[in-house]
């Protein structure tokens, strides 16, 4: 199998559209900023909100200090090991803090899994959107 | 459900051991770098060896292009939407790519699922692995 002639599939570019759809099929998905050790990438739940990214976050968090301005990028995909094929998307983009005053009503914030108080919201405005299919061979 | 108050969980620090017997379940990781347009994140195949991640690519690819050397992270997860819970591993290191000589038997090599030709190597030795759980609430 280390030839990788077996099992290969064919790798297709999504459309803007199609990425925001994919992703609006997940609750989960992994933040991605440079930190001082390099990329750290962070999966949290999300919502999509008029085609942004809504996190929540304690403002005391590494996330929370480090992501409040500036660039970052929003991954999310779906992968079958049986099949072996798949789709991911990525949105690179800017981060800024939600004020109160911004934040959409309270059924269309993100819901977080882990306990804790998580009251700081954040938003990724995508520039750039863009995802891949892998189908299957 | 907006309060976060319903399913919460709790986040457990993973050791290193633990991190990358997690690591070592999985076939598909995301390898995270730093491009022109802020962090970028793909997901692709991948085998431990000697406690390094093996990837393998086009050497005309942008990960390819950009990864020759570097710094660059690794991350791994597996979620589950039911029980919301799951867990998520990290390691942050350099990227170097590996000639023919220093390549492993050809089963210790990655597989890749799509098509095409992807004959080169590249090592992530990790610096940093970190590692967390979310239990169910």
């Amino acid at each position: 199998m280390s030839t990788g002639t077996w099992f290969q599939g064919h790798l297709k570019e999504l459309s803007q559209d199609e990425c925001l759809e994919l992703l609006a099929t997940k609750t989960v998905g992994r933040i991605a900023y440079s930190g001082p050790d390099g990329p750290e990438v962070v999966p949290l739940n999300f919502v999509l909100h008029n085609g942004t990214v809504l996190i929540r976050t304690s403002a005391y968090s590494a996330l929370g200090q480090r992501l409040q301005h500036g660039v970052a990028a929003f991954q999310a995909d779906e992968i079958d090991e049986f099949t072996q094929s798949g789709w991911s998307v990525l949105l690179r983009g800017s981060v800024e803090p939600l004020t109160d005053d911004s934040l959409p009503a309270e059924d269309a914030r993100p819901v977080v899994w882990p306990e804790g108080q998580r009251s700081f919201h954040l938003r990724l405005t995508p520039l750039i959107i863009t995802g891949r299919r892998l189908l299957p061979a």
